[in-house]
């Protein structure tokens, strides 16, 4: 499977994302992976990843990435993962101590819907409920950083450094942007739920099915989203772009495509881009 | 990485094998897979996978192997391992149970040197002890037929038929040929200890060092081989062909080849290939 690379809304995404065989993507700008279903060459030098739910195509390679980064003397990565398989996924590496002999050296860090992990850099990923089949959690990355109230805006630099520095005057506030979300595999409900993945500037969507060969009902009972769906709540979307991702195998690129021709509404259409990475021709 | 394919002595032999990074060889004749130690769309639909050892680099994508076999419906596939480690390998496979939800179904077969696992077809798997910094196999394939005594060679069909079928005569006898032989990661002690790797007609041979850089000593210390070790055996070699895998990733192709133009004897060179699939330019 090959590799994809697309910048969206000013953030570069790349990686793999094919349901039920693997998915990972890598955000560079952010210093930040979503889930681990394969080894990739790119990802190994990502210090964090954020697990959206424990199935092996998106955590099978948590090991190899762990111990390759081991191997190049990296700094011990961190794992961030849904609360409740938290313990299990601590297990796994334990077996994989006794397995390999290896310390397996990385933190990892459990999360609840509501709660943050700290990226570092002005950046910070907020955990979101979503609703899969098994314990699932999506992320949102924020940025947060000064902007200058709007009384003050307009100052020579000079006198807005005396007003800081020698009145003490708070002349800016902190601002937070939400850069990107990614559920991860979820129902749709989640547009609805979440403000978070309706206004992130890059929203990073699972559409695992686009025709009529599965319909929407057994989209939903295998807890994915189906493009009519996404078509049905067009109005929601507020994201500056929309990347569309974990396409079922069963679909060619050309028919991905042709789907969301015919079906997205002009004002969507001119914000999605299917990421058909590791699809066949 | 790309994934290499040469056939050698009439066995194709593909997949990928670096040193510390990934090890996967599949030999598609013999519907059997050495070690996994990335997921292969190639080794899917292979049936069984004879592990050397249990580090993550060779064993890391089992349980990737064994859900997407699972996925496409395919028979639980059989994972032979090295007896010790197999008690780890089933609580890996139990942990990922619980993590996934799903059945994980497969078969672990856990071998001692000098016991047999049968492929079917006339096909046996053969173990033998090889010497690696954790509990290690190698492992012979070979094929079985019947061969017509000498006594009988030339007689008509039918001659034969009522010879064997009234009269009850053994007209032929089982021959035994060792197709491959396959050490994994070890010692090149293995060599002179293994007349199976001395006389398969195929040796797939980790050669994880080749020049200078590292030193014999440094290469044992790790529990490979070094081609210093191979060139001074040269005259032990009955195989047809020799495969050398597992070279280290600091080793760009073109060094590896000069290396072993440099230093093989030319009776050794004629039956030589460099697998070089997942190496640099």
């Amino acid at each position: 499977m090959s590799v994809e690379r697309v910048e969206r809304a000013g953030i570069a995404v790349e990686g793999i994302s094919v349901a039920g065989i693997e998915t990972c993507l890598h955000l560079p700008g952010f210093k930040v992976a979503v889930d681990l279903g394969c080894s990739l060459r790119e990802v190994v030098s990502c210090p964090t990843v954020l697990f959206t739910h424990a199935h092996v195509d998106h955590l099978g390679a948590v090991v190899s990435h762990c111990a390759t980064r081991a191997l190049q003397h990296m700094p011990p990565p961190t794992y961030v993962v849904p609360a409740p398989v938290a313990g299990n996924v601590r297990r796994l590496l334990d077996v994989w101590r006794d397995l390999d002999g290896s310390a397996l050296p990385c933190t990892v860090v459990p999360l609840a819907p509501g709660e943050e992990h700290e990226l570092g850099r002005g950046l910070v990923v907020r955990a979101f409920a979503t609703f899969h089949r098994s314990p699932s959690l999506g992320y949102a990355i924020l940025s947060r950083r000064q902007k200058l109230r709007p009384a003050y805006q307009g100052l020579p630099e000079a006198e807005l450094r005396r007003l800081r520095v020698e009145e003490g005057v708070e002349i800016s506030h902190a601002i937070e942007t939400v850069e990107a979300a990614i559920p991860g595999d979820t129902l749709i409900d989640v547009v609805e739920r979440e403000e978070l993945v309706r206004t992130a500037r890059l929203l990073i969507l699972e559409t695992t099915f686009v025709d009529g060969r599965v319909t929407v009902a057994e989209a939903r009972g295998e807890g994915h989203i189906h493009l009519d769906e996404v078509v049905a709540r067009a109005e929601l979307f507020e994201n500056e772009e929309i990347l569309l991702v974990h396409f079922s195998a069963r679909y060619r690129p050309a028919e991905i495509r042709a789907a969301l021709r015919a079906n997205l509404p002009e004002d969507l259409a001119g914000r999605v881009t299917a990421f058909l990475a590791g699809e066949g021709p």
